[in-house]
């Protein structure tokens, strides 16, 4: 779709737009909505169920997620969602890694269950120790630069930091921040947590960073099909508007065409005619 | 491009992304955007020359700019820019009638050319004049949306309320006047001024705007032609949204995904599974 | 209570805090409010009532603001609330100066009564009249810069501009706005409507506005009589702030002390010692 | 000033407004801004120098710097700015208690010299050192409300989280950060770095914080003690205003009188009055 691949740990995606399958209320809706997103990579939460559905019904998530996944060409990348502590989110990655056959994790270390923000210094000790253990690390985190810098340096494949809390709709609340993040960052940058809206999409791509990770508003949206085309387009706007040059915001109006020849300034000979 | 198309005065236009040619380095690269954009209707400015030029360059906007209009098929859409009372739009309006063959008029009554912004009593004068003169008037305004009102009272075709200062990039500067002059219109509502990237055209149609009107951040970009191509995008993501039923914004952190189930949770037996 | 009065028509006002009536719970309430505020001029609306009341019980208003203003050495300012066209306002104003006994006026001209927004033709007709009529008057106005010169234009004593709607407590919503308007006018500037909270207030003054015209945010305050000090000190605190020079805003850290001499810089040796 | 005294670690302090002496011009220009602000506690910076100053030229930094804050009966504060680890800031914050015969730090763990941002890791780790060293440990953190409980899980005697970058006057970029610390916390909130100008400092107090931090906002400004005085001012009216219960913010207008009787409504009998 872009110019360019979002490449992760050397793996290149065709499209910029991360997707999340959570709130979806129905495996039917969810697939649709995928497909009309573009997204070529998707999380998955990973839970204990009492046995395996031999059918599954799709409202609470079953194996036939993955096997949608896997026909609609997405790749599945399981998160650690629920984990409150270091130890809980390594034992999960763990566990992903042996049902789903990718060393890929989405690494959340949340610190409580009202917030649902991320533990700082939880995240950075599992960053580590999964990083140790061969994982493809995707750290969800907060908005600080300086965290964002630790969790590259302790060699995630990418930082992803929130915009607002989870499921909030906000949008992004400190954009400066996520510039700073995005400017920094030697590895790619996905916005996560916050979307409401496809401006928000578009403004976390212009602010720079590499792709938006989104879930509750596409599939919470009232229309999920075309919200996720929405938010396809936006990220692709947003894409190319940061890198078409934006003109400078000024504090003064300033005239688009040149007043020369301006047919109302007085008696003027000449022909009429159109102007640049 | 859209679902439906925009209808202003009855003629239907298939992209709700307006032009202006302001500002553009040349009539090559002008050409290159308008392209890109999609655009159906583009706003020239009408000036007296010294004599017509036989081939004119491009450089200073000339009858090849209205060639060139004609060979696209885009509709021109000849506005009063420069006109500094109601009684200087209305005699460029005439004129503007005569030499372009169109009744369509952007109605611009600038109150001074350090602001420029519009003159509100000289506009609703300006436009009770033109729409009893069988013009079909689309003024651009400010964002009061009583204003507003008045000037769809007195016939006008639309409405363009203004972002920002003209040439500022400053996007939409109070959203709640935009958002209240949107959802009040019985007329189409078009977004002018201000825009300064591709997320302020989407929030302008996320606000309800029935399209965007903008020239300099396109013309001026560093890269036109790309930023044409993002504003085309995000003026139809902003499309998609607003009718796609967004999620509330919400105060409080929200789980996308249930927590029952949780790998860390405790002693649970059971299988792994994928959760929706 | 600040270093110089605020004159308005040529008449010294020792506060630039103006306070409406409008919505005190009781009488009592709102003079202990009026006496926190420290206000020298206390806007009032005019109302018909069936016969005058002797005694009067305050929670609708009575001939006894009148006296209870007088009691406090407030100055009252007879407002055109509630009128719907020029005519009304004029007939209104017309009304209050017989009664009251002053020429003054704050001038509403309402678009409707959903919105409660100015109609700025309606608004620029009457107040021309008005000073015709010999009145002074203050004209409750949009945001727009362009109609408070259009108000100066005619002889206004001061424009008073909203900062956001009647009583919605959202602040100011387009502070370039306010501030074009305070630096271009030559009449006192007085925010008008929008104040929600004490750093609203602090804001419109910093941005140049010559004083602050609020009423629900504190008569409907859970404590009237603290907010109203808070909005005292608000006031004071924005005037102070605004002629003491703020610094720039910056993009990028700027460190307060300078790095000489860091103990932690290694093995210096010398005294320890405070640094500026 | 306030109804009731900040208590940091038991100790009352008579005003929310505490200095820092970084960017001052000279000694007396100091001394006055500190006298006009009304602080009660304000930060110093150690350093190196070559040898103790007998007389001190005030405009470095010297032994009168702490000889006028003793005479003001103004609480010295000893910061560890300039250190860029833990180690650093824990070697400091001794050397400091030493010279300065108090266990109080402002503990500053700089993470680089380009954004001045606190680096978490190296903050929480400082910090719980310093408070098992009997230090009264009042941290500079960024505005994560996960990390702000860390500090204060740490024994922290207050949390001073940033509004924006040091020395950027850009204000409180993420109020709702900030607002979730204020509400979480058990020991005082002191809003640390960001603040440009008076509404900014009542801001941090309406959005609960117990007190304010600046420096160079005053030091720096054009007139430092005009500015000291409007800070002094803003923190207590942003006090006051959170104490007041302000009005709700309400998306639509709400009038603030009834519009029962209006004059211009039509012929009704009646006399003439004023209503509340």
């Amino acid at each position: 779709m872009t110019d360019d691949p979002l490449v992760i740990a050397g793996t290149a995606l065709g499209s910029r737009l991360v997707m999340g399958t959570g709130g979806a209320p129905s495996l039917l809706a969810l697939e649709g909505a995928l497909v009309a997103s573009g997204t070529e990579l998707t999380t998955v939460a990973m839970r204990r169920v009492a046995r395996p559905r031999p059918g599954g019904d799709g409202a609470s998530g079953d194996t036939s997620v993955w096997a949608m996944l896997e026909r609609l060409g997405i790749r599945a990348l399981p998160n650690t969602a629920g984990c409150f502590s270091a130890r809980d989110a390594v034992l999960t990655a763990r566990l992903a890694r042996e049902a789903c056959g990718t060393d890929w994790v989405k690494l959340e270390v949340i610190a409580d269950d009202v917030t649902l923000l991320p533990d700082p210094l939880g995240l950075v000790e599992a960053a580590d120790a999964l990083v140790r253990d061969g994982f493809v690390v995707l750290p969800y985190t907060n908005d600080d630069p300086i965290l964002a810098r630790r969790l590259e340096d302790v060699g995630c494949a990418a930082v992803m930091p929130l915009g607002a809390p989870i499921g909030s709709g906000l949008g992004i609340l400190n954009p400066r921040n996520i510039e700073a993040i995005a400017t920094a960052s030697r590895v790619p940058v996905v916005l996560d947590a916050g979307i409401g809206t496809a401006s928000d999409a578009a403004v976390a791509m212009e602010l720079g960073c590499d792709a938006v990770l989104l879930a509750t508003a596409v599939t919470r949206a009232a229309d999920p099909v075309r919200m996720a085309r929405a938010m396809r387009l936006a990220v692709e706007a947003g894409y190319q508007a940061a890198r078409a040059g934006r003109i400078p915001r000024r504090e003064r109006a300033v005239a688009s065409s040149s007043p020369d020849g301006r047919i109302a300034a007085g008696a003027l000979p000449g022909n009429l005619d159109l102007a640049l």
